[in-house]
This record gives C-alpha cells, sequence and structure tokens, in this order.
C-alpha cells in the first residue's frame, strides 16, 4: 500500500480549500504523507494579498434553489485547518509552474506556506501509486 | 488490489450527484464496495425537504457559450441511481459531521438514504488505499 | 502498481480541460496509460462545433473577489495539450454513452478525437485500481 494522498488543488473559494485541508488534516493525523499541486484559482487564492481574505464560495452554494445561508464564509477557516495539518506531518505544497505562467504569478507574490515550485511531472513522480483528489 | 471506490461528494447539483450515482451503481455492480462522505452543498441537497426537488444544474451548464437546453434537468435522476447502486451491493453513505456543523444541518433533517454520521477519519479509515473521486 | 492514470472530465470550461490534459500529457510522458472518459458538459466540449471555440473558464475564475485577468482563455489551449498526450502515450479517450443520451449527442457531432464510446462499466473495468481523478 502506498499510503501518500495527493491533491490537486484547482479551486479557490473557501468551501473547496475547506474540504481540501480537512482531508489534508485527517490524512497527517493518520501518519500518511500528503502531497499537494495548487494550480489555477486556488493558486491565486495563496497570494499574499489574498490568503487572509474573503474567498467566497463555490456556485454550488448559489446554484438554483440553494441559497442557504452558510453563516458568513468566514467561518470557514481553511486556512487554520491547511496550517493545522502541515502542523500534524508531512505536507508539502507544491506551486504548479504551468498555473504560475498562464495567471503570470510570482514566487514572491505566494504565501509561505508554500513549499516549493514544480510543475505535473514533479507531482506525479511524488504521487506515487497512491490516490488522487482533484478538488 | 483494494477495490473500495471510495466517493466525497461535495456539489449538490443534479448533474453532478448523477455523475456520483453512476459511478457507484457501476462499481456496486461489479461487487466493489462504495464508501461515500456527503460534504457541504451535497449534504444540503440529502435534507429530506429537498433531495426529492429540483437541484439545478453545475455552472457548466451555463458557463459562456454554453446555453444548451439539457431536457429539463428532472430527467437527471440522480437519487433513483443512487438507490440502485444501494440495492445492488454494499454502498455505505456517511453525513460529514464537519459540514454538519458548518451547514447547520441536524441529522434529523437528512434522508434515511443517510447510513450514519462520520468524519474525515471514518471515512480516510474506511477508504483503505481505494481510490478516492471528490464530485 | 497499477500505473494507469483514470480521468472523468465533466466539466466543460478551458481551464478544467486544461487541467485534465497537463495532466494526461505528464503521465503519457512518463509511459502510464491514460483511460478517459468524457461526461456532460465536457461532452459537449468536444463536439466538432464547439472543440475549438472559447469554452469560457470556471465559476472560480469569476467568483466573488477574484476577477484577475487571466489575459484571455484563448491562451489556454487545452486542446494542443490533449492532442500532444495522445502522441507522447497510450492515451484513450471514450465518450460517455450515458451523458450521449442525456444531452442528446450523437458520436457523428463529436470531434474524432474521441476514440469510442462506451459506459460506466467499461470505464472502471479499463481503470482497474488505478487512480481516478474526477474534473
Amino acid at each position: 500500500m502506498s499510503d501518500v494522498l495527493n491533491l490537486v488543488l484547482f479551486s479557490g473559494t473557501a468551501d473547496k480549500l475547506h474540504a481540501a485541508a480537512t482531508l489534508a488534516a485527517g490524512a497527517a493525523a493518520m501518519e500518511r504523507p500528503v502531497n499537494i499541486l495548487v494550480q489555477y484559482w486556488a493558486l491565486d487564492a495563496f497570494r499574499t494579498e489574498r490568503i487572509e481574505g474573503n474567498l467566497g464560495l463555490s456556485w454550488d452554494a448559489t446554484a438554483d434553489g440553494t441559497n442557504r445561508p452558510v453563516g458568513g464564509t468566514k467561518s470557514i477557516n481553511w486556512l487554520e485547518s491547511l496550517r493545522m495539518a502541515k502542523e500534524l506531518g508531512d505536507v508539502k505544497i507544491l506551486a504548479c509552474t504551468g498555473s504560475m505562467d498562464v495567471l503570470g504569478i510570482e514566487r514572491s507574490e505566494l504565501d509561505p506556506i508554500i513549499d516549493a515550485e514544480g510543475g505535473i511531472a514533479t507531482f506525479l513522480m511524488a504521487a506515487e501509486d497512491g490516490q488522487i483528489v482533484f478538488i
């Protein structure tokens, strides 16, 4: 059994980042290595000037018929969960170089919670045959 | 080979729930155990007062340039597919306790298709090294 | 180790298709077989009359607080990445028969990059115990 849990973060809304962070924290608490690739709108959310802000919610929160009050998105403290995951275990966070190019984001603009830059090949090599979850 | 298929349901729109239900039914028909964690907007959709209703479609259905008529979302009978999956095989559906807290949803509000409540750790333990699909 | 990488394409926006295509290309370059099931709005995007067009971006691109200019979505050449993946290695693309029914799409309307039609069972059989990524 390869027990690496691999997450690709694509979405930059607080609810999806929270779902990702709690999976990472759960796996780290079980002593599983966690390997995270941050892409696209998630990468945008990891910029220093945005990461502590209100990142909004996914489309599902407002899709037809939903409109359920969630008590404010600030109660979804995804960043605290992700920091906890890093304290609990071996959690590596990689900024996707391809997305940095597409979005025009420099490493210096990203929060230091990011450990390194890397591409898909780096991510897939580290992923081994562990689970890959795209969020 | 661990043959457990693990699904995390995050989205509460009919199209994504249908994609999830058909994966579950396909795996159950192949005699694979299926382990489902219901989170966030999917959990909201599993409330008794919403589960039989029109849950709308994902953003992709209306994204720029799409606007393709789908013949009405009621033709997407995701709940029937999920019930069939449970009849076909070993399909366990867990309400995510973290999401119940965030959304303020009580167990008594949820449809009885939900088998139990549980957190990320419970889900990950049951997931073993089987595939995890986040929908 | 089963090294098949399995992708379920659900979303039809250029950013998500690009994320999928780069994963496919990365895996193909590592000599891993890639098995792709094209569903719902992704299938709609694979219609001959849409596949070369502007497919827009996911909700995340415009979610509250984002609105970051991406330099035009035409710079996201997902189709070129997917064609490269097919040249690099063993990449099979399956049109989901269930989605063809729901959306009323005929095989003759689909771009020839699609290799065959098939259902969930066909996909899951080919997926073996490799990773499944839903995008």
